[in-house]
């Protein structure tokens, strides 16, 4: 008997019958025993609906009431697994979030969770052996009463959160990917699923490019320490052993993975741009000058590398920004030519970044030194290199991005046997 | 200066555009300087989609979910509709039932209004002007904390009970039609709209048929005193004098009918059966003994004629039920046969119920009495009568209802000119 967290996504309520399917994941746990949360999305397509609805009424939409239009669909589908579930014959309850209540900041359309009140359903738990079927990626702002929305993604963060708040065991994530992988298994064929990742591992991985999670709610699992264990959601309900072992990857914390390999998993990114300031005094506050602005034009710069200078004089700087503020952050750097005194500027588009990461890194020495060494074999010339305790990354002509990350998952022993 | 409730159905709030077209309705009448709260349905097919959708889920359905599923409707247009007014650089807010908060009964599916705190809105309406727009058809029942809904076409219901708690000078119904008429336009071309019509009249006329209003909104402004004006929602907003006399008919009290028709209109129902229950004792009890089974089955039971037995031994009685609830009814009855002891049961499905209805009649002596005579000269038989201080009701073969309508529409001066 444990207390679990299920989350199912868009897709796996998208219809009547992905719901009913759903209702019997659910039942399974209840039958072993367990008492049960469960977190919806709207229906696949439906946020995107409403969402366009507001856009199309007003261009200046107000983002309090952009949240009352688009929280509706998360709505529709905890009440519609409530009746799912009781048509199982399991006592089921939804729960919107103004309910229970989750409370959260006023930032309206990306709100962040403050606190989750999960008394009554943990009561009912012990009490009716209730199933709460709990609507994701919203809650309520306590002073105005308004309710709000995490933003995109934000079920799989509501998830962590009321795990938490619940004191469950673990929050299993029902995604239409069945774990997370070595790498992108449509680059690299032979990429396998992970059994285990480090929380912090799964950061870096899912910031770079691994889509699976939101990166919001592995920080969460961090910091809870709540086991989060990501699964397939088509996966028959019926074929599942309750008390085996599923398909599908544990993100845990470190001291839970007994075998860790130096490398865990290699991420990349192409939306990447790469801009490199020219022949700048080497000297306190222009590093301040050069990223100040960029801040302040809300441009997420990712990469910084800036090189000790020979001459204790002039050095150069590059740092990556994606495709998309590309532009916006070549204009910055243009008006700012005065203040910062460089000589000019390189700019790249092409260009792609590929992290190798492993929390076993912190223990060996050399492991990026074996990744420049088979990429110099392949003529792969690297731009930009970054590193931190558990990820290196290097910046490297996008024309080569698969060639690069197939090398280092063969090189790391990642290659499924 | 006044306080104004204006009410919009599904179609008016149908798409985008049409919700658009409803911010420029409400910015005529704030520019005109009236506080304003506006309550909208869903829009139009979402009530019924949702409502599929959970039918299709579980037979069974947990009307507490079923609820829960189906609020979100009126919950996307309240936001939509907020975000149109704020595109026109009017101040307006959101409110959900529960937000209000209106209180209601936990008859889910078709609860009813307990109360309204309209403090909120109200001192919004003086600090900021804010327009209230809210979400029609749903409330919250206070102990359970469980989101309510008031059972089809309840919007009519919520604008009604809200211009009371808001003391609102009127209730603006915005409709399909532009107002309610002599008779169906449709049966008789020479229909005319009627400028003013009282709540008992129009509780008449809507329950006879006239399907313009629901039924429970009338009580309501009648119990409140409520002006309700019904208008169209398709009249082109910059059309409209704010301060001239719009096309439309307001329900009010008598008094404020000054010149009062005899006869105000003609309803009729072609959904309708007679049953008749032939030579049955004429003593006490017997009346009890034919509708008591027909109220434990839930059938809802119309007209009833019982006449002054000859002998003051045997009688027959007469009554009608809804067309679809016929088969049961007749089946009731024949169960009971013992306990009622009748002779016969004759019975008829292709009747018609053709209702006059007017306040004037209280004061005017003949009628009815014109009535049979003008019917009896198209050789329209008349197979039972009913009558109330301001209505009287016919019973004829179904065929004959629309020549009965048309005959009396003219017979009563209800034409138009």
């Amino acid at each position: 008997m444990g207390r679990l967290v299920m989350k199912f996504g868009g897709t796996s309520v998208a219809n009547v019958e992905r719901i009913q399917n759903v209702a019997r994941h659910v039942k399974r746990e209840v039958d072993a025993g367990h008492d049960v949360a469960v977190v919806v999305s709207a229906m696949s397509g439906k946020t995107n609906e409403l969402v366009g609805w507001a856009k199309e009424t007003s261009a200046l939409h107000d983002a309090r009431e952009y949240d009352a239009v688009v929280a509706s669909g998360e709505q529709v589908t905890s009440g519609l697994l409530a009746i799912a579930l009781q048509g199982l014959g399991i006592q089921a309850r939804s729960w919107q979030g103004w309910q229970i209540p989750i409370h959260t900041s006023d930032a309206h359309a990306s709100a962040r969770i403050l606190g989750i009140d999960g008394s009554e359903i943990v009561s009912r738990f012990k009490t009716r052996k209730e199933v709460a079927v709990i609507a994701g990626f919203q809650g309520i702002h306590k002073d105005s009463g308004r309710i709000t929305t995490l933003g995109r993604g934000g079920s799989d963060t509501s998830a962590v959160a009321i795990a938490a708040a619940l004191h469950a065991d673990r929050c299993d994530i029902y995604t239409d990917v069945d774990g997370v992988y070595t790498t992108d298994p449509r680059v690299v064929p032979k990429a396998k699923r992970l059994d285990k990742v480090a929380f912090e591992e799964m950061l870096e991985m899912a910031s770079q490019g691994a889509k699976v999670l939101q990166v919001r709610s592995v920080e969460l699992g961090l910091v809870h320490n709540m086991p989060i264990f990501v699964r397939s959601s088509f996966d028959k309900p019926e074929d599942i052993d309750p008390h085996g072992t599923p398909p599908g990857t544990l993100i845990c914390s470190e001291e839970e993975i007994v075998e860790s390999q130096v490398v865990t998993g290699i991420a990349f990114s192409k939306d990447e741009a790469q801009i490199s300031v020219r022949h700048i005094e080497d000297k306190p506050g222009i590093a301040a000058a050069i990223f100040g602005p960029l801040a302040d034009a809300s441009i997420n710069v990712d990469m910084i590398v800036q090189n000790v200078s020979e001459d204790g004089k002039y050095t150069d700087l590059t740092f990556t920004v994606p495709a998309t503020d590309f532009v916006r952050a070549k204009d910055t750097i243009a008006k700012a030519k005065d203040k910062i005194g460089y000589a000019k500027v390189d700019a790249a588009t092409d260009v792609a970044k590929v992290s190798v990461i492993g929390i076993g890194m912190r223990s060996h020495a050399g492991v990026a030194a074996r990744a420049f060494k088979a990429l110099s074999e392949r003529n792969i010339n690297i731009r930009a290199i970054t590193t931190s305790e558990i990820k290196f990354s290097l910046l490297i002509d996008a024309a080569y991005t698969e060639l690069a990350v197939r090398t280092l998952h063969t090189l790391y022993g990642l290659d499924q046997t």
